[in-house]
């Protein structure tokens, strides 16, 4: 099994100057951390989801603005503001609707312009340490997503995860993996169960993958497999992540959410969302505001397969996520605490809350 | 689009005394059609999946096992016997629980043996027409499923089904697929929803490729994707087969089956299951007494695809059907009728009555 210093999503190796991105399109068959030094090879790593999952993104974006700036021959601030401001352009359009990446670029600019009037080495300092806080918040954030949510388990619990919301997508701990990853630290195990998530197959690749290699007890399952495991009375939770959680506690997130969501409460188990409250969107009233992306039917005919396993042409449905409703969800877990139903007033206030660890 | 006829799993070119198998296992990406004299031929034609679902499989069975009789060079019915003995022991062991299979081979030897005493001529002659008549059964079993499943449902509904249990896997009508079939000739139309089904794909493979053929209103979906379009509001009724049914309307059928069940109740869709009354099985009480097949991990993690799409050695869950709750079906629909809640009395009726169609 591979060092789990391998399986971290994006680092930065300062004295190259360099960025590593593990290719997560390659993904589990090999392992393979590629180098960048330049703006272009980063956006392009960005587009082609070598590196995926918003937080993963927000800080590949941050280190990606600093490397254009450590390698930057300007001479004064203004040129490593020109400099900066070329890398976060191009850098920004590498995933049109990921929100994080503009966050980090923004707060990337915001802190290179409270420094202009220093040197360029001292610009350089500060955008690395904000580069570095981007990732060490996010890290802290998980790290407290998962020490909310772990109370919420008894040891030895059969978990379902949906998808992949941990150290893949996000620094270390993940999301909805999270309490999984703090409970391991603590001797706590739990016995979990990965959906294999169609299209994109993100529970087989990269969910089970990288548990196995934290050496958690994983077992794979097809996404219409659920339903019977609970009927067998194995799962005692269900954790989830969530793309965005609208004011009335609606939690759009991959495809196949909203149908566990059911099936927990037919079979009485508790089904809990994790995420950073920046998820929360309070300008959002309900799932009914939220637009649901519709993919290429490609993805469901043809991609991972040797051959087409589908009759050309046929006419295909593919959303990228779907809605779950407010109602059937247990808690919502972030880095500020679990809120419980009517989750209208509580996720106000987390919301409200300093982004911080909680 | 592909002439129907040729989409017809089993047939005989009496002629030519050979049988001819649509190969399943390539489709939808190739029609082929395999021409067998042979019963090791035919009997490795069932083993390999070319010809699959228990009514085909039953078809193909007594076909073969007259072909060895008619390419016998036996001059007395005491070597037709012996020939057909030889073939009929092959035949049975291709799928050893395929129970459709046993029944056709066992018809045949009835058949047989109340005409040892004639001649080798008139004991092919009866051979072909049991074998003969164990598809016509079929096919007017099938239909009448689909005539007491029709008023069922109200036309431009939307339906939604799982797995193949359309013509490719009985003959002509199917089983849940026939009343589309039989609403078609009608002029009635529904939009089809069909679920890809992981993780042999018969849905992709084998239900969309047919209903596309016979030119019907088809949507594929992945399996987590049923939840989205019953919310949505697209689905009016949900069409599964059946492998078998308890005697208290318990449904065993392909893995996927009993989540969809509780999709549909959580939603408010009528739940219909469509099949034959020789699924029903009085001796089995509830679904409890069924034991569910455990299949290759390899189906999950490597079949269909160009590479692992999991990693190497990772537990996989894989049960190749599930258990439906009696109380989540609307209906049990068999080519004697409509059964509903409570199934008790309705099933034991129909257990008893003769197999034909109604």
């Amino acid at each position: 099994m591979p060092d789990m210093e391998n399986l971290t999503a994006v680092r930065l190796d300062e004295e190259n100057g360099e960025l590593l991105i593990l290719d997560q399109t390659l993904l589990p068959n090999e392992i393979k951390i590629l180098r960048f030094r330049k703006t272009g090879e980063i956006r392009e790593a960005i587009r082609s989801l070598r590196v995926r999952g918003a937080p993963a993104i927000g800080i590949a974006a941050g280190f990606g603005a600093y490397l254009a700036v450590r390698h930057s021959p300007a001479a004064d601030c203004r040129g490593i503001l020109r400099d900066f401001l070329l890398a976060k352009d191009a850098l920004a359009s590498a995933r049109p609707t990921a929100v994080n990446l503009f966050h980090a670029l923004d707060r990337m600019e915001k802190r290179l312009r409270s420094v202009l009037d220093t040197s360029p080495a001292e610009a350089r300092a500060a955008l690395l340490a904000e580069a570095s806080a981007i990732r060490d918040e996010d890290e802290a954030m998980c790290r407290a997503i998962g020490e909310k949510g772990l109370p919420l388990l008894a040891p030895g619990m059969g978990v379902l995860t949906h998808c992949n919301a941990g150290r893949l997508a996000a620094s270390r701990y993940g999301t909805a993996l999270a309490p999984i990853y703090v409970g391991m630290e603590r001797g706590i195990r739990f016995k979990v169960f990965a959906d294999e998530t169609r299209p994109l197959l993100q529970g087989a690749r990269l969910t089970a993958f990288e548990l196995m290699a934290a050496g958690a007890d994983i077992t794979l399952l097809c996404d219409n497999m659920a339903a019977a495991v609970m009927r067998r009375g194995w799962i005692q939770a269900v954790l989830v992540g969530c793309d965005r959680v609208a004011a009335n506690g609606d939690v759009a997130n991959k495809i196949g959410t909203s149908g566990l969501a059911v099936l927990a409460r037919h079979y009485g188990i508790p089904f809990y969302v994790l995420g950073p409250t920046s998820t929360i969107d309070m300008d959002c009233p309900s799932g009914e505001d939220i637009v649901i992306e519709e993919r290429n039917a490609s993805e469901v005919t043809d991609l991972w397969y040797a051959k087409p396993m589908a009759p050309r042409g046929v006419g295909v449905f593919n959303p990228a996520f779907d809605v779950t409703a407010h109602d059937l969800v247990t808690a919502i877990v972030t880095q500020h605490g679990v809120a419980h139903q009517p989750f209208g007033p509580a996720l106000a206030a987390m919301a409200a809350a300093p982004a911080g660890e909680g």
